[in-house]
Protein backbone atom coordinates (compact mmCIF):
# COMPACT_ATOMS: atom_id res chain seq x y z
CA UNK A 1 0.00 0.00 0.00
CA UNK A 2 1.22 3.09 -0.73
CA UNK A 3 1.17 6.14 1.05
CA UNK A 4 -1.22 9.12 -0.33
CA UNK A 5 0.70 11.78 1.97
CA UNK A 6 4.27 10.81 1.06
CA UNK A 7 3.04 10.26 -2.66
CA UNK A 8 1.78 13.97 -2.50
CA UNK A 9 4.30 15.70 -0.66
CA UNK A 10 6.76 13.97 -3.41
CA UNK A 11 4.77 15.28 -6.55
CA UNK A 12 4.16 18.43 -5.41
CA UNK A 13 7.55 19.70 -6.17
CA UNK A 14 7.70 20.78 -10.15
CA UNK A 15 11.22 19.57 -9.49
CA UNK A 16 10.72 15.94 -8.39
CA UNK A 17 7.78 15.93 -11.14
CA UNK A 18 10.52 16.82 -13.93
CA UNK A 19 12.93 13.87 -12.62
CA UNK A 20 10.23 11.18 -12.19
CA UNK A 21 8.65 12.39 -15.58
CA UNK A 22 12.41 12.01 -17.16
CA UNK A 23 13.45 8.59 -14.87
CA UNK A 24 10.42 6.26 -16.19
CA UNK A 25 11.63 7.21 -19.93
CA UNK A 26 15.02 5.76 -19.35
CA UNK A 27 16.96 5.71 -15.82
CA UNK A 28 19.33 8.17 -15.65
CA UNK A 29 22.52 9.30 -14.30
CA UNK A 30 21.97 12.78 -12.00
CA UNK A 31 24.63 14.55 -14.18
CA UNK A 32 22.15 13.75 -17.20
CA UNK A 33 19.04 14.84 -14.90
CA UNK A 34 20.69 18.12 -14.21
CA UNK A 35 21.75 19.06 -18.10
CA UNK A 36 17.81 17.76 -19.15
CA UNK A 37 15.84 19.67 -16.27
CA UNK A 38 18.29 23.03 -16.28
CA UNK A 39 19.24 22.74 -12.16
CA UNK A 40 21.99 22.38 -10.75
CA UNK A 41 23.68 18.81 -9.99
CA UNK A 42 23.18 19.72 -5.85
CA UNK A 43 19.60 20.23 -6.13
CA UNK A 44 18.94 17.16 -7.99
CA UNK A 45 20.92 15.06 -5.78
CA UNK A 46 18.66 16.28 -3.00
CA UNK A 47 15.74 15.64 -4.62
CA UNK A 48 16.64 12.39 -5.81
CA UNK A 49 17.74 11.17 -2.02
CA UNK A 50 14.57 12.39 -0.77
CA UNK A 51 12.51 10.23 -3.40
CA UNK A 52 14.85 7.18 -2.79
CA UNK A 53 14.03 7.34 1.18
CA UNK A 54 10.54 7.74 0.45
CA UNK A 55 10.79 4.11 -1.92
CA UNK A 56 9.27 5.70 -5.32
CA UNK A 57 13.30 5.40 -7.21
CA UNK A 58 16.22 3.05 -6.47
CA UNK A 59 19.26 3.69 -7.18
CA UNK A 60 22.50 1.21 -8.59
CA UNK A 61 26.36 1.59 -9.20
CA UNK A 62 27.14 1.45 -12.78
CA UNK A 63 30.73 0.62 -13.55
CA UNK A 64 31.89 2.74 -16.46
CA UNK A 65 34.62 2.13 -18.73
CA UNK A 66 35.98 5.96 -18.43
CA UNK A 67 36.05 7.29 -14.62
CA UNK A 68 34.66 6.36 -12.11
CA UNK A 69 31.42 4.37 -10.67
CA UNK A 70 28.37 5.70 -11.14
CA UNK A 71 25.00 6.08 -9.15
CA UNK A 72 22.45 5.27 -11.94
CA UNK A 73 18.49 6.40 -10.80
CA UNK A 74 15.13 4.42 -11.96
CA UNK A 75 11.47 4.43 -10.81
CA UNK A 76 10.68 1.66 -8.64
CA UNK A 77 6.40 2.10 -8.40
CA UNK A 78 3.30 2.72 -10.60
CA UNK A 79 0.30 4.52 -9.57
CA UNK A 80 -2.91 6.54 -10.64
CA UNK A 81 -3.54 9.15 -8.00
CA UNK A 82 -6.43 10.78 -8.42
CA UNK A 83 -8.15 13.47 -6.35
CA UNK A 84 -11.84 14.99 -6.89
CA UNK A 85 -13.31 17.70 -4.96
CA UNK A 86 -16.70 18.57 -6.07
CA UNK A 87 -19.23 20.13 -4.25
CA UNK A 88 -20.09 17.80 -1.71
CA UNK A 89 -16.82 15.37 -2.17
CA UNK A 90 -13.39 15.84 -1.25
CA UNK A 91 -11.98 12.25 -2.50
CA UNK A 92 -7.71 11.56 -2.45
CA UNK A 93 -7.31 7.81 -4.26
CA UNK A 94 -4.34 5.82 -5.09
CA UNK A 95 -4.89 3.01 -7.80
CA UNK A 96 -1.78 0.93 -7.44
CA UNK A 97 -0.89 -1.12 -10.99
CA UNK A 98 -1.54 -4.60 -10.50
CA UNK A 99 1.63 -6.81 -10.89
CA UNK A 100 1.57 -9.01 -13.65
CA UNK A 101 -2.03 -7.74 -14.85
CA UNK A 102 -3.90 -8.79 -17.95
CA UNK A 103 -1.59 -8.56 -20.99
CA UNK A 104 -3.07 -7.76 -23.75
CA UNK A 105 -1.68 -8.50 -27.52
CA UNK A 106 0.46 -6.23 -28.11
CA UNK A 107 -0.63 -4.98 -31.88
CA UNK A 108 2.82 -4.88 -34.27
CA UNK A 109 3.63 -1.02 -34.77
CA UNK A 110 4.66 -0.53 -38.43
CA UNK A 111 5.97 2.32 -38.59
CA UNK A 112 6.24 5.94 -36.35
CA UNK A 113 3.02 6.97 -38.19
CA UNK A 114 1.44 4.11 -37.53
CA UNK A 115 2.52 3.88 -33.81
CA UNK A 116 1.10 7.49 -33.06
CA UNK A 117 -2.12 6.78 -34.54
CA UNK A 118 -2.64 4.06 -32.80
CA UNK A 119 -1.51 5.64 -29.29
CA UNK A 120 -3.72 8.99 -30.38
CA UNK A 121 -6.58 6.66 -30.48
CA UNK A 122 -6.06 5.30 -26.86
CA UNK A 123 -5.37 8.57 -25.34
CA UNK A 124 -9.26 9.54 -26.93
CA UNK A 125 -10.90 6.60 -25.56
CA UNK A 126 -9.03 7.61 -22.01
CA UNK A 127 -10.35 11.20 -22.33
CA UNK A 128 -14.28 9.58 -23.08
CA UNK A 129 -13.50 7.26 -19.92
CA UNK A 130 -12.78 10.58 -17.93
CA UNK A 131 -15.90 12.13 -19.39
CA UNK A 132 -18.09 9.63 -18.28
CA UNK A 133 -16.38 9.13 -14.93
CA UNK A 134 -16.75 13.31 -14.60
CA UNK A 135 -20.40 12.87 -15.54
CA UNK A 136 -20.95 10.00 -12.77
CA UNK A 137 -19.31 11.86 -10.22
CA UNK A 138 -21.62 14.75 -10.48
CA UNK A 139 -24.80 12.26 -10.59
CA UNK A 140 -23.44 11.56 -7.26
CA UNK A 141 -23.01 14.96 -5.64
CA UNK A 142 -26.32 15.42 -6.98
CA UNK A 143 -27.71 12.57 -5.25
CA UNK A 144 -26.00 13.81 -2.34
CA UNK A 145 -27.50 17.22 -2.56
CA UNK A 146 -30.66 15.89 -3.47
CA UNK A 147 -30.76 13.82 -0.04
CA UNK A 148 -29.16 16.23 2.38
CA UNK A 149 -31.34 18.80 1.37
CA UNK A 150 -33.92 17.30 2.81
CA UNK A 151 -33.02 17.88 5.93
CA UNK A 152 -35.11 20.90 7.37
CA UNK A 153 -33.01 23.99 9.35
CA UNK A 154 -34.62 21.87 12.54
CA UNK A 155 -31.81 19.47 12.13
CA UNK A 156 -28.60 20.43 13.72
CA UNK A 157 -24.90 19.98 11.99
CA UNK A 158 -24.20 16.16 14.32
CA UNK A 159 -27.59 15.07 12.01
CA UNK A 160 -26.15 16.59 8.76
CA UNK A 161 -22.43 15.02 9.87
CA UNK A 162 -24.15 11.83 10.17
CA UNK A 163 -26.01 11.86 7.30
CA UNK A 164 -22.71 12.90 5.22
CA UNK A 165 -21.12 10.01 6.52
CA UNK A 166 -23.52 7.28 5.95
CA UNK A 167 -24.01 8.72 2.13
CA UNK A 168 -20.10 8.97 1.77
CA UNK A 169 -19.52 5.81 2.37
CA UNK A 170 -22.46 3.92 0.77
CA UNK A 171 -20.72 0.55 0.50
CA UNK A 172 -19.98 0.01 4.19
CA UNK A 173 -22.76 -1.81 6.86
CA UNK A 174 -23.94 1.79 8.62
CA UNK A 175 -22.93 -0.12 12.09
CA UNK A 176 -19.46 0.26 10.93
CA UNK A 177 -20.00 3.68 9.87
CA UNK A 178 -21.80 4.87 13.53
CA UNK A 179 -19.25 2.80 15.09
CA UNK A 180 -16.55 5.29 13.80
CA UNK A 181 -18.76 8.77 14.94
CA UNK A 182 -17.27 10.18 17.96
CA UNK A 183 -20.98 10.05 19.55
CA UNK A 184 -23.18 7.86 22.00
CA UNK A 185 -25.01 5.19 20.46
CA UNK A 186 -28.38 5.98 21.74
CA UNK A 187 -27.79 9.75 20.38
CA UNK A 188 -27.11 8.48 17.04
CA UNK A 189 -29.73 6.15 16.77
CA UNK A 190 -32.21 8.95 17.59
CA UNK A 191 -30.85 10.94 14.77
CA UNK A 192 -30.47 8.42 12.25
CA UNK A 193 -35.02 7.69 13.25
CA UNK A 194 -35.09 12.08 12.72
CA UNK A 195 -33.26 11.63 9.35
CA UNK A 196 -35.19 8.90 7.81
CA UNK A 197 -38.06 11.03 9.11
CA UNK A 198 -37.50 13.77 7.15
CA UNK A 199 -36.31 11.80 3.99
CA UNK A 200 -39.44 10.21 3.96
CA UNK A 201 -41.38 13.26 3.32
CA UNK B 1 -6.93 27.33 -15.74
CA UNK B 2 -6.22 26.20 -12.53
CA UNK B 3 -2.74 25.65 -11.63
CA UNK B 4 -1.25 21.56 -11.20
CA UNK B 5 1.47 23.52 -9.19
CA UNK B 6 -0.62 25.33 -7.01
CA UNK B 7 -3.14 22.80 -6.43
CA UNK B 8 -0.61 19.71 -5.66
CA UNK B 9 0.96 22.49 -3.36
CA UNK B 10 -2.13 23.06 -1.65
CA UNK B 11 -3.47 19.47 -1.10
CA UNK B 12 0.13 17.61 -0.37
CA UNK B 13 -0.55 18.97 3.24
CA UNK B 14 -2.82 16.59 5.19
CA UNK B 15 -4.62 19.28 7.46
CA UNK B 16 -5.31 21.86 4.09
CA UNK B 17 -7.03 17.97 2.67
CA UNK B 18 -9.13 18.00 5.77
CA UNK B 19 -9.90 21.34 5.91
CA UNK B 20 -11.16 21.10 2.12
CA UNK B 21 -12.87 17.85 2.99
CA UNK B 22 -14.71 19.59 5.80
CA UNK B 23 -15.48 22.71 3.40
CA UNK B 24 -16.80 20.75 0.93
CA UNK B 25 -19.42 19.34 2.97
CA UNK B 26 -21.11 23.14 4.74
CA UNK B 27 -19.59 25.95 5.04
CA UNK B 28 -17.09 26.23 8.05
CA UNK B 29 -16.23 28.91 10.76
CA UNK B 30 -12.16 28.60 11.75
CA UNK B 31 -13.67 27.40 15.47
CA UNK B 32 -15.84 24.61 14.03
CA UNK B 33 -12.81 23.46 11.92
CA UNK B 34 -10.48 23.63 14.81
CA UNK B 35 -12.58 21.35 16.57
CA UNK B 36 -13.62 18.76 14.31
CA UNK B 37 -9.47 18.37 12.31
CA UNK B 38 -8.45 18.40 15.95
CA UNK B 39 -5.65 20.98 15.76
CA UNK B 40 -5.12 24.83 16.73
CA UNK B 41 -6.99 27.61 16.02
CA UNK B 42 -3.72 29.03 14.48
CA UNK B 43 -2.84 26.37 12.28
CA UNK B 44 -6.85 26.48 11.00
CA UNK B 45 -6.41 30.04 10.34
CA UNK B 46 -2.75 30.01 8.50
CA UNK B 47 -3.85 27.19 6.22
CA UNK B 48 -7.38 29.19 5.78
CA UNK B 49 -5.45 32.32 4.50
CA UNK B 50 -3.04 30.37 2.16
CA UNK B 51 -6.07 28.25 0.55
CA UNK B 52 -7.93 31.88 -0.07
CA UNK B 53 -4.80 33.26 -1.62
CA UNK B 54 -4.71 30.88 -3.93
CA UNK B 55 -7.90 31.06 -4.79
CA UNK B 56 -9.66 27.57 -3.43
CA UNK B 57 -11.42 28.70 -0.67
CA UNK B 58 -13.14 32.14 0.03
CA UNK B 59 -14.72 33.86 3.15
CA UNK B 60 -17.69 36.25 4.01
CA UNK B 61 -18.43 38.05 6.93
CA UNK B 62 -21.45 36.83 8.94
CA UNK B 63 -23.45 38.12 11.54
CA UNK B 64 -24.47 36.33 14.80
CA UNK B 65 -27.31 36.88 17.11
CA UNK B 66 -24.60 36.52 19.99
CA UNK B 67 -21.03 37.97 19.82
CA UNK B 68 -19.19 39.56 16.53
CA UNK B 69 -18.95 39.21 13.02
CA UNK B 70 -17.42 36.03 12.29
CA UNK B 71 -15.60 34.76 9.16
CA UNK B 72 -17.11 32.03 7.44
CA UNK B 73 -15.16 30.19 4.72
CA UNK B 74 -16.41 28.46 1.58
CA UNK B 75 -14.56 25.86 -1.32
CA UNK B 76 -14.46 28.05 -4.88
CA UNK B 77 -12.86 25.37 -6.93
CA UNK B 78 -14.27 21.78 -8.38
CA UNK B 79 -12.06 19.64 -10.38
CA UNK B 80 -10.32 16.42 -10.41
CA UNK B 81 -6.70 15.63 -10.63
CA UNK B 82 -5.51 13.05 -12.01
CA UNK B 83 -1.18 11.66 -12.10
CA UNK B 84 -0.40 8.78 -13.77
CA UNK B 85 3.00 7.11 -13.30
CA UNK B 86 3.57 4.62 -15.38
CA UNK B 87 6.35 2.68 -16.75
CA UNK B 88 7.44 5.19 -19.51
CA UNK B 89 4.69 7.50 -18.54
CA UNK B 90 4.18 10.28 -15.92
CA UNK B 91 1.40 12.55 -16.56
CA UNK B 92 -0.17 15.04 -13.96
CA UNK B 93 -3.63 16.46 -15.20
CA UNK B 94 -6.74 18.49 -13.83
CA UNK B 95 -10.03 17.89 -15.37
CA UNK B 96 -11.81 21.07 -14.46
CA UNK B 97 -15.51 20.62 -14.02
CA UNK B 98 -17.85 22.96 -16.64
CA UNK B 99 -20.25 25.24 -15.21
CA UNK B 100 -23.76 24.10 -15.84
CA UNK B 101 -22.56 20.90 -17.67
CA UNK B 102 -25.65 18.57 -18.52
CA UNK B 103 -27.90 18.42 -15.29
CA UNK B 104 -29.13 15.05 -15.52
CA UNK B 105 -33.00 14.47 -13.82
CA UNK B 106 -31.54 13.59 -10.57
CA UNK B 107 -34.11 9.98 -9.28
CA UNK B 108 -35.77 11.01 -6.13
CA UNK B 109 -34.37 9.01 -3.31
CA UNK B 110 -36.93 8.04 -1.01
CA UNK B 111 -35.47 7.30 2.33
CA UNK B 112 -31.93 6.66 3.72
CA UNK B 113 -31.48 3.16 2.42
CA UNK B 114 -32.35 3.41 -1.18
CA UNK B 115 -29.99 6.82 -1.70
CA UNK B 116 -27.07 4.93 0.11
CA UNK B 117 -27.79 2.16 -2.75
CA UNK B 118 -27.80 4.02 -5.47
CA UNK B 119 -24.67 5.80 -4.22
CA UNK B 120 -22.89 2.65 -3.80
CA UNK B 121 -24.02 1.69 -7.22
CA UNK B 122 -22.85 4.37 -8.46
CA UNK B 123 -19.31 3.99 -7.02
CA UNK B 124 -19.05 0.40 -8.47
CA UNK B 125 -19.66 2.08 -11.64
CA UNK B 126 -16.92 4.95 -11.30
CA UNK B 127 -14.50 1.65 -10.37
CA UNK B 128 -15.50 -0.31 -13.46
CA UNK B 129 -14.25 2.82 -15.28
CA UNK B 130 -11.72 3.32 -13.30
CA UNK B 131 -10.26 -0.15 -14.09
CA UNK B 132 -11.56 0.35 -18.02
CA UNK B 133 -8.96 3.61 -17.57
CA UNK B 134 -6.09 1.78 -16.22
CA UNK B 135 -6.19 -1.21 -19.17
CA UNK B 136 -5.92 1.03 -21.61
CA UNK B 137 -2.77 3.22 -19.81
CA UNK B 138 -1.38 -0.48 -19.70
CA UNK B 139 -1.74 -1.14 -23.25
CA UNK B 140 -0.82 2.78 -24.35
CA UNK B 141 2.70 1.64 -22.03
CA UNK B 142 3.07 -1.69 -23.71
CA UNK B 143 2.39 -0.01 -27.21
CA UNK B 144 5.17 2.76 -26.32
CA UNK B 145 7.42 0.07 -25.55
CA UNK B 146 7.45 -1.92 -28.18
CA UNK B 147 8.30 0.60 -30.65
CA UNK B 148 10.92 1.67 -28.36
CA UNK B 149 12.24 -1.46 -27.88
CA UNK B 150 12.83 -1.96 -31.99
CA UNK B 151 15.79 1.10 -31.59
CA UNK B 152 18.93 -0.77 -31.34
CA UNK B 153 22.13 -0.19 -28.96
CA UNK B 154 23.37 1.62 -32.19
CA UNK B 155 20.82 4.93 -31.62
CA UNK B 156 21.73 7.23 -29.26
CA UNK B 157 19.63 9.31 -25.93
CA UNK B 158 18.85 11.65 -28.54
CA UNK B 159 17.04 9.24 -30.73
CA UNK B 160 14.85 7.57 -28.02
CA UNK B 161 14.42 11.55 -26.67
CA UNK B 162 12.84 12.61 -30.03
CA UNK B 163 11.05 9.21 -30.34
CA UNK B 164 9.23 9.40 -26.60
CA UNK B 165 8.15 13.02 -27.41
CA UNK B 166 6.57 11.99 -30.46
CA UNK B 167 5.47 8.73 -29.28
CA UNK B 168 3.88 10.89 -26.00
CA UNK B 169 2.38 13.50 -27.85
CA UNK B 170 0.49 11.79 -30.41
CA UNK B 171 -2.57 13.99 -31.60
CA UNK B 172 0.11 17.19 -32.49
CA UNK B 173 1.30 17.33 -35.89
CA UNK B 174 4.96 15.97 -35.71
CA UNK B 175 6.12 19.80 -36.75
CA UNK B 176 4.92 21.42 -33.05
CA UNK B 177 6.95 18.61 -31.03
CA UNK B 178 10.18 19.00 -33.50
CA UNK B 179 9.69 22.68 -33.30
CA UNK B 180 9.86 21.89 -29.36
CA UNK B 181 12.99 20.17 -28.85
CA UNK B 182 15.88 22.35 -28.31
CA UNK B 183 18.10 20.74 -31.35
CA UNK B 184 19.30 21.75 -35.10
CA UNK B 185 16.05 20.59 -37.80
CA UNK B 186 18.80 19.18 -40.21
CA UNK B 187 20.03 16.57 -37.15
CA UNK B 188 16.15 15.89 -36.34
CA UNK B 189 15.78 14.88 -39.75
CA UNK B 190 18.21 12.56 -39.70
CA UNK B 191 17.63 10.80 -36.49
CA UNK B 192 13.73 10.72 -37.42
CA UNK B 193 14.68 8.69 -40.88
CA UNK B 194 16.91 6.41 -38.70
CA UNK B 195 14.06 6.04 -36.35
CA UNK B 196 11.24 5.16 -39.01
CA UNK B 197 14.31 2.61 -40.52
CA UNK B 198 14.57 0.93 -37.68
CA UNK B 199 10.94 0.70 -36.70
CA UNK B 200 10.52 -0.90 -40.57
CA UNK B 201 13.05 -3.96 -39.43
Amino acid sequence: MMDIDMILSMVSNPTRRRILEALVREPCYPLQLSKEIGVSQQAIMKNLDLLEKNGMVVSHQVTSSIGPMRAMYAPTSEFTLVIDMRNRMFVANIIEEEEGGVQEETPKTENLDSARQEISQIDREIEALERERSALVRKREQLIYSAMSKLGSDMTYGHRDLMYQLLNRPSEPMEDVIQDMDEGRGSIRKKLAEIDNAMRQ
